[in-house]
């Protein structure tokens, strides 16, 4: 029991207060809660695995959205993470398929190109007739760092490389955004 | 996956994105944290039983704490949940044995003396040689009236009954502390 408290506690979000917490809830509820989720956890690391081709983790070899013929339009979005490419599943904004990096390039962290799969991402530029590539990278310094590396790395292809917008999000108050998200969103102001 | 997260967002302090985030957590580290976390939950979940004496929850029929001879010192401390009994063992304040009520007094919720194991409790008063019950039960109504009900159910036991005191928390500065808490602390003030 102690054990398992310990390994919950190691859990994003979760310290050791609220991981004996939820054991002690998973206790009374033994056969409701703590075994289906036993069970669903041990299957999942089981079966779970990086897709092949975009890094994406799935419980096949070849993840659903590579498999899928009708998100063979052309492009590609580049994400940090699989957490990111979720998101925009989420969201349901983006037909294409994806190339997950694992990470963003870091000398300290042993992450070069290589690791990043970006040799592997310029190989399916042309055998799957990509057309655009949208870097959807973060807005941190090396997020954006990695982004101009990958689209020098594919400036000899055909496909055109974009990144997403910056700007104003929905909902946000001027008041409380940051100087440089504000100075972005002037300077990529557009016509009414 | 997705019945994973949802089996994980109904524990305790952990919602739908914080369990989708430790979800991902573990599948970066399926190997290290997922599946021995999974294989702990599933001997917990099999294994994990009530104490037929006391209500602790533990691996065993009988729970260590009723198990060791050296907790027989006549002393029963009644508390309302396992997460109680865990909370008094950390603190080590105690060296007797516990009676796990499981709840509070409830019509409502059909919580009566059987559910709360009182007889049960009643009867290991004699069998135990018990000579003080300790109640340890929250300062609510629902607590108070369960511990008025005990302090009646047990007044024919040759067992005395007494109650945790109520005060000043350590470290607490009397500025914050509610009416009802300063009030009795001042009512059971003592001699310095």
């Amino acid at each position: 029991m102690d054990q398992l408290i310990e390994l919950l506690s190691r859990l994003p979000g979760l310290g050791p207060r609220s991981a004996r917490r939820a054991v002690l809830m998973m206790l009374k509820r033994r056969g409701q809660v703590m075994a289906p989720l036993a069970q669903a956890m041990a299957r999942v690391a089981l079966d779970a695995r990086d897709c092949h081709h975009c890094g994406n983790i799935s419980t096949e070899e070849i993840c659903p959205i590579c498999q899928d013929p009708v998100r063979a339009n052309g492009e590609i979005c580049v994400v940090e993470d699989v957490a990111d490419l979720w998101a925009l599943e989420r969201a349901g904004v983006f037909a294409g398929r994806y190339h997950v990096l694992g990470g963003t390039l870091s000398a300290l962290d042993g992450m070069g190109p290589e690791e990043l799969g970006i040799p592997r991402l310029e190989k399916r530029i042309g055998a799957e007739a990509i057309s655009e590539v949208i870097l959807a990278l973060p807005a941190t310094v090396d997020g954006q760092t990695t982004a101009h590396y990958i689209a020098d790395a594919l400036a000899a292809t055909p496909a055109q490389i974009t990144t997403l917008a910056q700007g104003v999000p929905i909902g946000g108050e001027l008041d409380y955004l940051d100087d440089g998200t504000l100075g972005a969103a002037l300077r990529a102001r557009r016509k009414l």
